[in-house]
């Protein structure tokens, strides 16, 4: 199977000049979804890590599935006022705009060794942004992998010294 | 292990006389939070199902693993404005307030059979509007499966006449 035919390009979204990838139809089919979380499994056992972090909302619905079949923890990066205790915040660059990111204060550990996990590497910016949490938190960057990465908006530069596996590149 | 044990309770939040059932420390213990995707598939595997269905973003998180290892299709629903493509869309009530869902058009094939999968089974506000969406597109309910129940609440009643499995009861 040839995972970025299961993909559905949408032209001139969110703005004119995009092409979106949407996954969800990828999502839709059993075999697809199963195999491509295979392969991010995959990438990821090339990396020694203890937890899981993903953004909202799709990066819950690729890094989930990995922290529960390779058990290791999942912590949540939300959209400001979604946590319900004490959070860190950092404001970060989305492709179209900005916005803030939250993580629950205590969430990241000293000396853990986190992997950033997210269905798209676009500009970098978010993942850039969760990175530095996770620093400032005094935890360790243990790699990032990505079901999608776009290759031309070079978002690899911003990350940092770490590995870096995607599984579909455009 | 005691996975009620693993849950954070937040008092007054987010309305004053509200007790908050906070799962993002089960999740981030990693025996924890494998242990509740695998009792959720123990449960879903009693339901005869083609497609698991949940809700943005909680839901997300228990629902793609649980698609994932039980190798079915998963479809997302969002809050309005997230999916790219042409959505269908209906008005549901939160335990605290109004809102809309969206589901991707065609996303639901007529003759599906819908398992909906959230962390959560408060008033059933989310669960029921859902539901109708299911029954709209043509597809059947298969059931539900939840994380955790808040009983006091009786969500239940408004979920019709279909398998309702919980793992945490309140």
């Amino acid at each position: 199977m040839n995972l970025i035919d299961k993909i559905r390009v949408i032209e001139d979204y969110p703005v004119k000049g995009v092409s979106f990838k949407d996954i969800t139809t990828l999502l839709r089919d059993p075999e697809a979804f199963h195999q491509a979380i295979e392969l991010m499994i995959e990438a990821a056992s090339e990396i020694d890590f203890n937890v899981i972090l993903a953004a909202e909302a799709r990066g819950f619905v690729v890094g989930a599935p990995m922290a529960y079949a390779m058990k290791k923890g999942f912590i949540l990066v939300r959209k400001p006022g979604k946590l319900p205790a004490k959070t860190i915040r950092r404001e970060y660059e989305l492709e179209y705009g900005k916005d803030f990111l939250e993580i629950h204060e205590g969430a990241i550990m000293p000396g853990d060794k986190v992997l950033i996990v997210d269905d798209l590497l676009a500009t970098g910016g978010t993942s850039a942004a969760v990175k530095e949490m996770v620093l400032s938190e005094g935890a360790h960057v243990a790699g990032y992998v990505y079901l999608i990465e776009l290759e031309f908006l070079e978002g690899r530069k911003k990350l940092g010294d770490y590995p870096v596996k995607s599984i579909i590149r455009y």
